[in-house]
């Protein structure tokens, strides 16, 4: 028998997944991705946890959600305004408010250490996670490679890494600031290695 | 009573030290740092546990001077031939070695995912071990520099950011492989950065 959905009922649903996400985020920044059980979820997001077995087969499942849901669409894109150190420094700066916000961080260091003792969680989730977000600037500056302002020569790929490498590197091991005077000296130099003489 | 130690009774220390280090590397790889005690350290070694209280206060002092003795003194300073590209491409190489070697390999990554979860310990230890790395580069950077062979505006530290946080993420990540030809275009790539015009 089909069944039609309400209005009401698409609402309430969305309003459940929400609070599930929400919760998953919160338990895995406090306790750890170990830790972190369906039935815990359930019981902060105060639903049954029949009902997130419904929709999810596993805790990585839930947490890969959240987290795209969190991100939303549209940052999957950079933004090409022609000026590609400026476009790199915009989107390093939100990166770093991102980064020094409790909210985000704890879920996403939870994870991000999760994955690097667990290779097959890394393989599936992590890696995935983070690959968005790499080829987001493989894209833009595969865009400014054609567009020829960068050297014929230059593996985007690493130039990425060079950018991001240095930023995860801080953030995960607490080894210096993540200020915006960081990332647009990062900028600045590897500008200075991808530009054509 | 001042008591002298008999050479017999010094190789037997040092017999001792190598096989308590031994143990603890191994150890740390196989079950992690939450779960490494000392007792097991003393077990796998084969010494009784008092000879570990006896030199060391904790497991992390154990395996911070394990490390140390394990890198070597001597690898605490970078080649200095005057080519600077090519100083730095033979010791990344040599590095891609290492974390290549299961042996090096897995209780480094214990130790830097423990790390990352556990601010304090990062501080005191990971951030300690890994500064003697990275330092080791600022000073090659910074007589480079004084040499006329690096431009006056670049900010060494993160020069040395840019090779070694690419390296360290693909590593912890296993978000790409870590081969000479990975390293060498890293090297290209940042010595275009950092060249003078």
């Amino acid at each position: 028998m089909a069944t039609t959905k309400t209005p009401d009922a698409t609402r309430r649903s969305e309003r459940s997944r929400r609070a599930i996400f929400d919760a998953a985020l919160e338990l895995v920044g406090e306790v750890g991705y170990d830790k972190l059980t369906i039935e815990g979820i359930a019981a902060r997001a105060g639903v049954g946890k029949q009902t997130i077995y419904r929709w999810w087969p596993s805790k990585a499942a839930v947490l890969l959600d959240a987290f795209t849901a969190e991100a939303g669409d549209g940052e999957a894109e950079l933004p090409d305004t022609g000026d590609l150190a400026a476009d790199l420094k915009r989107v390093l700066r939100a990166t770093v408010d991102e980064f020094n916000d409790p909210k985000f961080e704890a879920p996403y260091r939870a994870l991000a250490t999760a994955g690097a003792n667990d290779p097959e969680l890394s393989q599936q989730f992590v890696i995935k996670l983070q690959d968005t977000g790499v080829q987001a600037y493989v894209n833009r500056l595969g865009k400014a490679k054609e567009a020829g302002h960068i050297a014929e020569d230059v593996d985007v790929r690493i130039a990425t890494e060079m950018l991001l490498g240095p930023f995860t590197q801080r953030w995960l091991m607490r080894s210096g600031p993540l200020t915006y005077e960081f990332t647009d000296t990062l900028v600045d130099l590897v500008m200075r290695a991808v530009t054509p003489r």
